[in-house]
């Protein structure tokens, strides 16, 4: 199974808010992290996996905030696969509430490996991953 | 140095409110812990110690909410030593704005080793925190 | 419609996690907000709504920690009303994974509105809530 | 008094950090925002001001990290204002610990006013906080 995006949708939570009534922006990140975990899991797989290995830190984040989300809004969170390397991935994701895009933010992970001396160093995407993540079409990523 | 007591201050960060303009309640938790952990760094010490190699999961928590804390208020969170067992310690903390107490909690953490089958369990403190922790009089913990 | 219980699940997510690789405490009055906000939509309802014009500030809570809570755990959090009086109303929360009990909370919420000066004092209930809510059965508390 | 900078150091707490054992990236968010209120308050002022009446949503924000933060680093956060318009300011943040660059990151945040409808509207910036906010000179920025 390969794919190239994912969507999910989760309710605002009243202790995602912060006192301007609106969801404090530190969540988004929060918000994207949980769509790439849950397109893992729709891979069948999962971004903590013994087996392989490998870590995913952040090395770059951006977010553009048009609209404000609101508790109890039900936010879809639509993630598509923007780059890919043979070290890191790039994600697209597309915030909306009732079809209107409220947000739009980008995530670069890279793959990680502890070496001898315990630190994390870059390593290649292991091939049961990379095989099934494939980059999406570019007039989908323009839209 | 042993000690039963500490005392520290925060202000209230924009992040820790909440839609209903005050600080949300999971953040006592945080503030709790950030005292825990400052009142061990007052002993010389920090909570994470890889040569002693122990943890210290929470068992038990509580919390009294008496006025609500709102962004830059400044809280002083004061900690007492309210028990300690050869496994465990409890805390009080009492947390003021201008001398008002606002909210106060308990929290008991067990000290924990892993096993070798990498399982935490229960375990002594080690002495060399055992000793510099006491039990606060009882009639400072019943102000 | 009246209801005394309400059962929910969530999936921890990985920026619930600490360091010591299990989900931090802090987690938990979010975890049981949600199930609390989740009960009130189950009887139809936001526990925001402008037109009752009431808040809900938290004034007890409680929680015992058996055992920790992973990364991907799916959480199935029991929500039982505990006692309800004219202001306020009582909770117990039961956290299970793979049905062991991982933790059992409780929290306390009482009634505000905000008077004239714009200070939030405690209220009577709306009857249209106090109407939905009842206390669960003594023997289903004690389990 | 007028600035083009402000720098603040904070610890990292043990809530910050995730099963990876480093600060989860959503912190970052935080961390810039305490040193925008910081800064403010270095000017006498509050990012949250009655009198004034207006909000500062963020409307842009990526970060760039390179090296992680860990438990108790004490991490230095130099806020340099990048930009300022009549009615935003943008603000560059570097992350430091021990005179490492860990992270640099940037936010944009909008000035915004209620109109009558209740819905907040970009609104020219106040001209007591715009005269006392200026760009940091080029080379400064460029570092």
């Amino acid at each position: 199974m390969t794919a190239y995006e994912f969507i999910t949708t989760r309710r605002i939570e009243f202790s995602e808010t912060d006192m301007a009534g609106i969801v404090h922006f530190s969540n988004f990140c929060r918000y994207m992290e949980h769509a790439e975990h849950a397109f893992f899991r729709s891979l069948g797989r999962s971004i903590v996996d013994p087996d392989l290995g490998v870590g995913w830190p952040r090395v770059h984040l951006s977010c553009d905030f048009k609209k404000p989300l609101r508790f109890e809004d039900e936010v879809e969170i639509h993630l598509l696969v923007s780059a890919k390397s043979s070290k890191s991935i790039s994600y697209q994701f597309r915030f909306r509430v009732d079809d209107v895009e409220a947000a739009r933010g980008a995530l670069t992970v890279v793959c990680v490996r502890r070496n001898e001396a315990g630190e994390m160093k870059a390593a290649s995407i292991p091939p049961e991953i990379a095989d099934q993540i494939e980059v999406a079409p570019a007039d989908k990523l323009a839209e």
